[in-house]
């Protein structure tokens, strides 16, 4: 269900929701249940198809009603396979979920659910990428006044604005990249000894029971394609890595946002969002069309860092093999973090691939701000030009020898600033989804 | 739907639910309706009961799929509510939310929300405070070691204890009750100016149009008991005084679930969670009563401080008028923090109402403890038994003259600050609910 | 030592920095000496006057150097006073401290700190309020376009700007007020029970050594001018409530400087900061007059959210009759928060003081934007004029009668509500400090 | 100067405290000086070594009071070290500085203070793994109780148990050291188009200004061995970057010393930290030996995440081509989290090259709690053993055939995992420091 205190959850559907992470855990139960028939620990009568015994939708209420119980959905969960698998293969209801802990199951759904949020959240960075290539690109002589602390300073192009932007959303995604492909699976079973593992091995007749249990957990992470690591039920560095990065995506687009609400401002007018069917309307004031993907992007920067901070405080109040608490805290913390991310990825790719720029009234700024955008470059003309030893001097009297009268005489390196950023871009374009 | 990242979300059904949203929003509609429609504003034919048209359950995905648009729920709440009522009454499509601004509807309904949400943090820390009560009476002269730093310190009682508990849960009652009855409705049209309101008057021939407004704000306010404040579209002091006290309430809770916790720990065992079927199982451990109650307390209390710093991290980012996104940025968080609270208020209730003592484990660890838990009534001894003039060497020399050999006889002014406890308790006990 | 990490950062010269501390501590120790020698629990000959035994600057090292051992400064302390009292008066040596813990006089030192803190912003605040008032009363009429979400909304004033402003001041003065006054004293003793007080008691003969305790708490805070509660060793609530204040009172500055920022853009010229030598340059660009008042006191509003979550965070890990690193995580984030607050306050003082409004700047950008700011009630007047029954309609198209031409005629209840704001604001004055 | 709100702060001295920053910020000028003279930019006689013109120490004062003018420290240091060369050398009182904007100084400056900060803790990380391993190895058969949600769980042992604090403490030495190696200079100028270092280019006459400028941005980089990156005013990713690895390595040690804190608490004995004199003393129980490193180092996992999140809200804020406050917000929390991580990096590796272990009361815990830390084991056994079909019966009812009866018999993987840590630990131990 859509949830209404948060405008455009919809396009997180499918993310790290109630639905999403009961198919996890189903998949992450099927997954072990395979490794261990597989592996010879339970008999090849134990194999059976899990995923069609959940109604992921269906069935949340059930599994909630038993979540506080045991402190997590996994306890009913299971509960829930064996009964109904009972009939159909009793073999499979006695040995499922043998050998995991439920923090095993439910951090290794959590970090398929997370992958497939980092998935959601890459294609659109894909997305934001092309269209801010496209920006720099157009825009790269686009004259627009460069502004530091409010204030007119020197002159840039919305081009160089783009290109930075650009290397946000790269660093970003390198990042997001990376992180993603490190997210583990769980095994360390009870205690994080792998004592039933190796258990279930010894009882099979196991030569090297340790061995096959750590073979065990590797297969398993290698069945859901995630990294296998030491078990983590009380390191979780997993969890803040992932975290602090989708916090950081967040962070580069509300510094974007944040300068599409400052130049969609009418007095500056230099930007403006898509117009669209009733999108930026008003419930009063007929004239109104307000930025709302903007706003809504700035709204998920103001909230992700505080939402990161909740992993990292709870990551650094673990205790003993299995925390009391601080796990249970990464939950919900994990979740809104994940689908703020998705929800603000799909908006700020909508708002950057209709973003309206308008030359002219950058144009129109730099113009009416030139002899002040120049005066840096004045500034150092005359140091050239003989002005007195005292800096300060210099720094604030007349130039002797007057720079460039225009804009475009005083943009630096901007073209190679560009470039450069155009270049990163064009390589993870061609890295191909 | 219970939100299963959540174990123990059943306990805030209704609160601050999107159900609990929409229909709070008809109830701000209606009202300001009414109160439009008495003062002459609007014609007698545009009044009408609202509540029936809308499901606040089944219209969840309407409202929601338009909420992105105009950035926020009302908009497309208020053009749902037009297209129904219209063929009824023409006039209450056309006259209804005339003078308001969706922040006036959205902001009046969340507090409406909230004080449901703190109606049953109340309740419940009364319950709390009636347990604790309690406890502390039956347990006034039940030794315990104290414990500081996590080391034994002196003797107290448990008793004294659970005073502690309830001064802390006290405290958290009195803020609340204050907060709860202070919040507000909002009512300021589109910036704060009540022009519309005004206008309404006007056209409507009154005599003073300004007044008028300033009455009919004052109206909503007492139509829905809230108070009547100037509008506060960028002064979100309102939003951050309620969600302060709702983190200092977990804060009071995690204190005595973390004591309940290590008190719990089997090498200590002078604590433990009732005994209740199916509840603080594990998924392989037959043996494991977890304390599930705590733990899930515990993770309220690692969370409520970055829920309750997302308010105020908006609330000093507003701008303008009506702000950019930082307004946007709180109803999600203050959804969590509300719900997050209401259902640890109703597990803390239930802790403690069934909060199992063991005496005898205190007494035992008072006994094994007992020389050095009077160190420091011999460090007093000494003074006029006449040890020497320098201090440290007091302090940590023997003592000349023994003090008490008992932990009762060391036990301060604890019945004097028990008494103190319960004096408050039962003061708040007999003001009702 | 001025922190140059903080621009500005000597306006809280003498605010919660060492010597500031140190001072205190002594504070509290000789109240706590004096009380005992008055009660009788001392001998006369332990009467001394503590304050001239530490430098709180030129011992700040050596204190530091203890601090970590004990794992706080007052171990130290007392060790220094012990030694340097010794041969003056050994009884001083003997018998000071008795009767208190470390976080007793730790607790104690920072709510007089606190206290001081309070009372500058305090008397900030009062200067803001009156700066405040004359804005609001001078500019009743200025037009001035509103803004929400960035956009032109409907006409106001800039008084009635002023007005919302001073709203949140008051709130944050009020607020304030209330939280200083009720900063307690701190006295439970080792374990929160009063024990070595009511022994000091008992060894002196008292009847009612417990009794006596009790007196001897409410005498220290009696003496300090602090309030007498229950300790509180693990109930951090006095420190949670002050700091929710502190924080408060930034956001109501963050806002006020995020408006300045915006309307000080050249494109809005609306507002600037007063011209001051030196004031705003930049080291490169000699026409550069950057707002740094409003620059500094955002970057508070930024920070102090977090500082405060600190204080929540750690209140929230209490554990034990005393605790075991949350109690030491309080003291660096109150400080920090206190010196931040100070520091905005007094720079928003002086912002406000030297604000440069130019209603010419706002009038012109009214009169751009006319049309459109009397949409909303062209809107309204078509309700009365016969327009269709389709609200939706009647929101966006033409209203058939028009409405006021100017802005001045859509002003609403803008007087009203700025009378409202003054009177507060002169209550506030009158009351004095 | 030490801050005594800091217990242990001296163990940082020297690292991003105002002589630190002061000192880097004359060595970035010093840099770029260079640079532009050895590319022929400014003229030779410009040429001159700045480091002796400024006293870290004996200069703050007078940096400070003229860092609130301009908003930063570097502006007043820039006057300062014109005015104090301007007689020995008026070229370099003329040419130093240009070319750069106060930002590039500033942020340049704190690089090379973090890169200080992070050698230091990458070197405290080597001591704590050096322990750590030893730890592990030495008792890699010591048996323990494993404990979830502070219940007894299964066995394990004390080796495998610093090998998780192991495996912590790993991931954060290498994510740091992936962080150091990737902190950036600073070269953008005004407003990031580099247009004055391409300017004096111009002027000098070289062929390719814009790529000059380029050359001698990364010029700076390489001769303060950081990376050259794009200008990163507005995109603060490598700010949050070390941020949250700081913060993740004062997670890692916050969860050893939690588990510390329990261990040690007198009912379970056991872990106790090194004795030595004074340390562990409270000011009014002679037999208290608290354990303090613990203590400090949990305060600092207590307030790292905080300071973390800080970085990201002002990330986030960012705007412009150089934000109006989040940027000022950084300075500060970064100064005290990366003190915080290296006074709590010293902290943990005294920590852990004294930490007592008491392999008998880990023993005596175990055989008090063995038949029920065997209790997953028998109903494993019970699987093969033909206990029914229903699960939940098998999981709560006896086992027929019963397994191990000592904890030795069910450690798991135990062996593997401690050597896979011990792997880790040796290859980051040999690459050398």
């Amino acid at each position: 269900m859509t949830d209404i205190f948060c405008p455009g959850d919809e396009r997180a559907e499918g993310v790290l929701d109630n639905a999403a992470l009961l198919a996890a855990l189903v998949a992450v139960e099927a997954a072990w249940l395979a490794g261990t028939v597989d592996a010879g620990l339970a008999p090849p009568t134990a194999a059976d198809d899990l995923a069609d015994l959940v109604d992921p939708v269906g069935d949340v209420e059930l599994v909630a009603a038993g979540a506080e119980a045991g402190g997590n959905p996994v306890i009913p969960l299971v509960d829930l396979l064996r009964a109904r698998v009972a009939d159909r293969s009793p073999d499979t209801a006695r040995w499922l979920h043998r050998g995991l802990t439920s923090q095993d199951t439910m951090d290794t759904a959590l970090m398929l659910c997370l992958r497939d949020a980092a998935d959601r959240v890459l294609a659109d960075l894909r997305r934001q990428v092309a269209a801010l290539a496209g920006l720099a690109e157009r825009h790269r002589s686009t004259a627009q006044a460069g502004r530091t602390l409010t204030q007119h300073a020197v002159p840039t192009t919305f081009g160089r604005t783009a290109a930075g932007w650009l290397t946000g959303v790269l660093d970003a995604a390198d990042d997001l990249a990376l992180a993603r492909d490190a997210l583990p699976a769980q095994v360390g079973g009870a205690a994080g000894t792998l004592a039933a593992p190796a258990e279930l091995a010894r009882l099979a007749g196991a030569a090297d029971p340790a061995g096959t249990a750590m073979v065990l957990a590797g297969d398993l992470a290698a069945r859901l394609r995630l990294r296998a690591v030491a078990p983590w039920h009380a390191n979780r560095r997993p969890v803040t890595r992932i975290g602090d990065v989708l916090v950081a995506c967040c962070d580069a687009w509300g510094r974007l946002a944040n300068d599409v609400l400052v130049r969609t401002r009418p007095e500056l007018g230099e930007l403006g969002e898509a117009a669209a069917t009733g999108r930026g309307r008003s419930s009063t004031m007929p004239q109104k069309r307000n930025p709302v993907l903007s706003v809504l992007i700035r709204r998920a920067a103001l909230t992700a860092p505080l939402l990161g901070a909740q992993l990292h405080t709870a990551a650094a109040a673990a205790v003993d093999e299995r925390p009391d608490g601080s796990w249970h805290a990464e939950w919900a913390a994990l979740r809104t973090l994940a689908r703020t991310t998705v929800v603000a990825a799909s908006q700020t790719a909508e708002l950057l691939d209709g973003l309206v720029v308008r030359p002219d009234r950058m144009r129109a700024t730099v113009e009416a701000a030139l002899p002040d955008l120049l005066a840096e470059q004045r500034s150092i003309a005359s140091l050239r030009g003989g002005a007195g030893v005292n800096g300060d001097a210099g720094m604030h009297g007349d130039a002797g020898e007057p720079g460039t009268t225009t804009a475009a005489g005083y943009l630096g390196a901007n073209h190679l600033l560009i470039d450069a950023a155009l270049d990163r871009a064009n390589r993870l374009l061609a890295d191909g989804p």
